[in-house]
């Protein structure tokens, strides 16, 4: 009986989300817990069945119980491991303070900055979604602020070990999308980051069908005109619906000997390094770890070569080209 | 005014498929080319916007224009490539004949057996899918015939190097359902697989949050029963709506080196393989080479734990309990 | 840009609702406001773009802000207005309290009783659907208790001119089936009806594809076996997504006149009759009024052969026979 | 197990229908066996689960074999029986030669003449739907041409008892709005009609929430514009989605008393019309008789009010403002 009143429901609400104007993902919906708007965005907290608690803004869906572990494990660990000994971390976005919580797991770290534009946003997943930021909001290491974080890089005289960058897509980013630019690159390469270290940010879909069509490979090839070395990577996040994409990009003196290194990187090795420098060790990590890296790491070779073929560079003057193809 | 057309169509006809009660694709589709039964089963050939001509049975993606070579790939090259020369192949099933295009262009071939039940199914997808087969069927190497696969091989004398297993989930097969039970196992491993020989079989979806609930790691856990090495793999396949999942098994003489090897094998050296021993080489190859396969062979932790962790062994009378989680 | 931000909505949240196995309507949801079970049912309260504020019940729709009105206004009006002048009403179910609102504007009713069994589920819509009552709580007139309908009608000595039976469709209702049979007809109509006194139930679906196939037509034909006048008709209320069946039986002394009069019932002199006898009048009148009436009740030829012609009848025992069909 | 092979078929294939942007229908989707382009519009037969097969013009339905006779009867036997004795019938458009079936069986009629401007889907209708002309284009006094029915009436001398519009609703006929408007009615209303004669022009969705919004209204005003005598009807055809709207036009030397007989109409010497003068008699009527018109043209009063209260009027040079509202 209770297994038709499941059956009741399940037909009743749908939460839908277009991956292109051709595909769709249907979720069944048990409730829209919250639903407001900030000065920038839609904020809703609905609940899927599939996926449990899931953050959608502008209808389309930031992260979710069930996996929101995978896509931040997957953008924060790798390049916090990559470096040798990341003291000082900058986040760009992070909004669930989840990207945060995963940072401030290392124990070399010793100042984490977050620059979020929205603190509307930001309040709702405290109070709504409170697992997600894991205590972060009150670590002494932790500061946040609720500026535009292109803004604030060009104010601050700071430097990082290490940049996450976790906003919107360019195409949704608004005027955000300068921090998709050459030019934001350029200068963050020579400005703001350390030498030896490591700029990450997500990159939208990363699928065979999406990547080029979508903003992974420009968002590479954007990288690859500041840096040296460019290593894109892709994740499979079900909740999202598709693989979703990731560049690492690395100010390095030995561009050759580092990209070596982190696509061979031992994967014994790997765990051991997460077994030493992350709060709870290999324990803790649910999705990642030195065979997993490897994993998202290797790319298919089509999609490899999509990142390598593309010529298009994303520049403030020239945002939009990226999605005539 | 022709984008206008389009968005008319793209409104009207859906083809959906269910992941789970709770999760289901929607994609855009331009035809129902073909419709037909056999005795075993409903074949449709489709056509959808996103993925092109798409063969559909009894309401399923089997494998779809615009990727079925990541399917194909996936499932025949790792095999072949980690043995050290295949003569002798069996391909249980794979009534589209594109998993003998693939084992046909390994040089090494000298006979390539295919034992498929339902005729008529193959022969549809010869007339209304040519290019999937890719000429296999004039190759003098293939062999074909369209009997119960498991009745061949166990009148059959002959023994093989490579088996590749391409048949439905287990739940779907029917009386097919004992291709993967330990009783099949242990008789190929015993007595149908030549010394160093590797058998590959599809394993159904394998994401974080269905490989357990549907039958992946069931599959993993009742190989390793009946052999020695058992690796764990899967694959993004977007029109199959989830990650594929594929499990190898190795008669080997050798077990841990075997297992050390299939998961270190060096970039280079696959490559340099796959240059030398099939047809086409690196060229030919669209998704799958020496770091896509680290790819799809670097499992997440948690899929990895979940394979190691499942105890159910599926047996002749015992099919069904692997449903009931 | 609103337009846009509506359009991110809109793709967002869906409710479905199956009107058959095979068709089934979809509308865009704003949010879902409340949430709740009852010792008897589901009970939310949704918001569509479509239709407005909404009760739903384990999945179905009740009634809808932008056409609650039909609804209730088809379901009390004809009855009420065919008979001389009602003065005791009974309602059975009717937990919105709307049924009891239109009772309530006529000035002849001296006394309404409406039994429902489900409090909750009425306390629910009290506080959630304030609209939908009108105040017929407080008026002194009105007597609701929260029992079993049935039952009461079987321990009271008192009757009725008008019975307004305002409950789920038969297979829905659970032990309520009771309610649809011919020793309930034929218990109310020689005990609790005065003579002249109407009897109108809500029959669900009423359009040409399955009036047969769900209840009406047996409804039809279980009233017929115990009252000599029953009249069907059927009224599109959109939000259900079909038009929707009612029946009305009369206790007659004189049933040919009876049913002359009420199909030939002038239009004019229907009109006066609403301006005389309800309060607003004609212009409280939305969708009902003299030549509306002529509307529901000239059904297509072809519903009105199947309700002659069907010769299942209801009765305790046999109950589920009429979804054989 | 043929239930459950059905329900396969069920979930794998559906046509989608947007009645607006927030409410759609679905319908499940068994084959599309005729796909073309003519020079006027997409052409495509389908068959649904529910409605059988069904012709789709632009992604939109436009008669099914379930309720085509619903449509059609609906459309055509009103304006007949309403004339005194119709001999001479225009139909504008008509491409599946359904009005046309159903003009000829009225034994008064001595000359039909359809013009409609898409002989290449009139052709796909006449194969692929064979029993929706029903033989009409064999019937001598059928003559049908393919050409502009704007042009063409300016050009005929030729008058008609009878003027019968069934084309594309205003927005979706594009240069075809032309036979909406005010110039085109009153042309039609002096020169084409004989006295006592009748236009009926199919007029879009005519439920409650969409008379309004779409072009019934609007429609019925604009006649209002030209005729003396305009009665609005709508009618339940369920493959549609929604009640269809209808208007007759009545050039009539009383109007007040026409107006009252259309109305007034009694049922049975409605019958009788229909007995004497349409092939096959009551027999051979499915959905309408005397009672059913009175269903029918008995539209809600706030659907009635909508229509007095339109004052929009199309014209040639202002068409569009209609669907500002």
């Amino acid at each position: 009986e209770e297994e038709e009143e499941r059956a009741e429901e399940r037909d009743a609400f749908w939460f839908k989300e277009g991956l292109t104007e051709d595909f769709r993902v249907e979720l069944a919906l048990q409730n829209i817990s919250f639903d407001a708007r900030s000065t920038f965005q839609r904020v809703q907290v609905i609940e899927t069945t599939q996926f449990g608690r899931t953050l959608v803004m502008d209808g389309q869906t930031q992260s979710a119980e069930a996996d929101e572990h995978i896509y931040h494990e997957s953008l924060v660990h790798p390049a916090m491991l990559l470096h040798k000994s990341p003291k000082k971390v900058f986040i760009g976005g992070g909004g669930e303070f989840a990207t945060a919580r995963e940072v401030l797991r290392h124990s070399s770290v010793e100042r984490c900055v977050m620059i979020d534009i929205d603190e509307v946003a930001c309040d709702i997943c405290r109070k709504q979604l409170p697992e997600w930021n894991g205590g972060a909001y009150e670590d002494p290491r932790f500061h946040v602020k609720y500026k535009d974080a292109l803004r604030w890089l060009e104010d601050t005289e700071e430097t990082f070990d290490v940049i996450i960058m976790d906003i919107c897509d360019p195409i949704e980013a608004g005027p955000g999308y300068k921090l998709y630019t050459n030019e934001f690159y350029e200068y963050v390469q020579k400005h703001r980051l350390n030498e030896g270290g490591i700029l990450v940010t997500q990159s939208g879909p990363g699928a065979v069908y999406n990547a080029q069509k979508e903003c992974f490979t420009v968002i590479h090839s954007t990288l690859r005109s500041a840096f040296d070395v460019v290593v894109p990577y892709a994740v499979d996040v079900p909740s999202f619906g598709c693989n979703w994409g990731f560049n690492l990009a690395f100010k390095s003196s030995d561009p050759e000997a580092d990209k070596r290194d982190v696509l061979n990187r031992d994967v014994e090795e790997f765990n051991n390094e997460i077994e030493k420098r992350i709060k709870g060790g290999m324990d803790g990590m649910r999705f990642l770890d030195g065979l997993a890296w490897r994993g998202i790491s290797g790319l298919p070779k089509e999609i490899r070569q999509q990142c390598e073929e593309e010529d298009r560079v994303m520049t403030i003057d020239n945002p939009v080209f990226m999605f005539a193809s």
